[in-house]
């Protein structure tokens, strides 16, 4: 719920917070942290701005860093079958995991930037330093583990099992922003249609809905 | 790579040691735990029996505890246009998640043994102690959700981009015991195709290994 809630406020501006304090905001929806377990957030965060285009992690390579995403959109994607097909896209305080993470063996999915992007940054060999120096770190990445593990499940659920309309239904209500900032192919390609079959289920659902009006 | 050999060497056994041996063995491929924490997992251990045909959680009920399943298997499936459609097994070591645990929202899946199953089950109450009483169980928790949302990631991504034939090759290889244990309709419903589909796989591939032979 505090998820959704910073997703629509904070999206779209370009200007605000620190990066640092939007986190501690964020964490604070998960976990009570003490004056002493905020500092440790402050030292442990490394924020990284990319550009526009960067591509955080290609097909193939080794994934060594993982990210939150602070401002900005990173898309998921993996070529298959001669075209992207587009798994995921992480904005504002969604954890950007490489399946990989952590594993010598190549990605299997590209993550790029649709915008310019701030993240917070880190490395197995950061967040093990994070862990040994405080357990309340352990806490907090158990807790956004189990949101992120939740959110999964019912992403993957959804795909199977809904139709692109249903499923463009509830990206309408759940990730309104997303509609507007993310080009029309990319969503086709998340629902795992055609632009042209995007296109058509908007058209048809702008007629239903004007005439009631 | 544990959980895999502890997979296929203990499938299909039906007696053997203490299911919470099994646990601390299954553990000890993560994390190394000192005999003060075995004596923890022990005692925040709940194991649980469940008759092959039980439902452990309906489509539409309220999930209140989540699995860690020892021995047997539990199918995770939706209804969805008509069908059910079959999302996971679960199998020796795997967390057995509903996705909503720990909400108060309907399951939009149902959880099914498809083998009589020994499983570890807690609730969120539990596992709040457990975490309050020693801080080595978050660890835990927090290591065996990073291996869960990776392995979450690479199924989504294979169901999404990979065809039927290619997943059923994966399946073949990395779970070998799966095929021999689940009836075909559910390995079909799993792969998203027709029961007949996956025989037409299934003899075609017999028949490109036949003469090579």
């Amino acid at each position: 719920m505090a998820q959704a809630s910073l997703q629509s406020s904070d999206a779209g501006q370009s200007a605000g917070p620190d990066p640092v304090d939007r986190i501690l905001a964020y964490l604070s929806g998960f976990v009570s942290l003490t004056e002493a377990e905020q500092q440790l957030v402050r030292r442990l965060t490394r924020i990284e701005h990319y550009a526009k285009g960067t591509i955080l992690l290609a097909e193939g390579r080794v994934a060594r860093e993982n990210w939150l995403v602070i401002q900005g959109c990173v898309r998921v994607f993996r070529r298959a079958h001669g075209a992207d097909r587009t798994l995921a896209f992480h904005t504002e305080f969604h954890p950007a995991i490489p399946p990989t993470y952590g594993k010598d063996t190549p990605s299997p999915v590209t993550f790029e930037c649709l915008e310019d992007v701030v993240a917070s940054a880190s490395t197995p060999e950061e967040e093990a330093r994070g862990f040994a120096e405080h357990p309340a770190f352990e806490s907090v990445c158990r807790v956004m583990g189990e949101a992120l593990v939740a959110r999964l499940q019912q992403a993957h659920i959804d795909a199977l099992t809904r139709t692109a309309k249903q499923r463009y239904l509830d990206l309408a209500a759940r990730r309104p922003d997303l509609l507007q900032r993310v080009p029309q192919y990319h969503i086709a390609s998340y629902l795992g249609i055609q632009p042209e079959t995007l296109s058509r289920i908007r058209r048809r659902l702008s007629r239903r809905a004007s005439p009631g009006r």
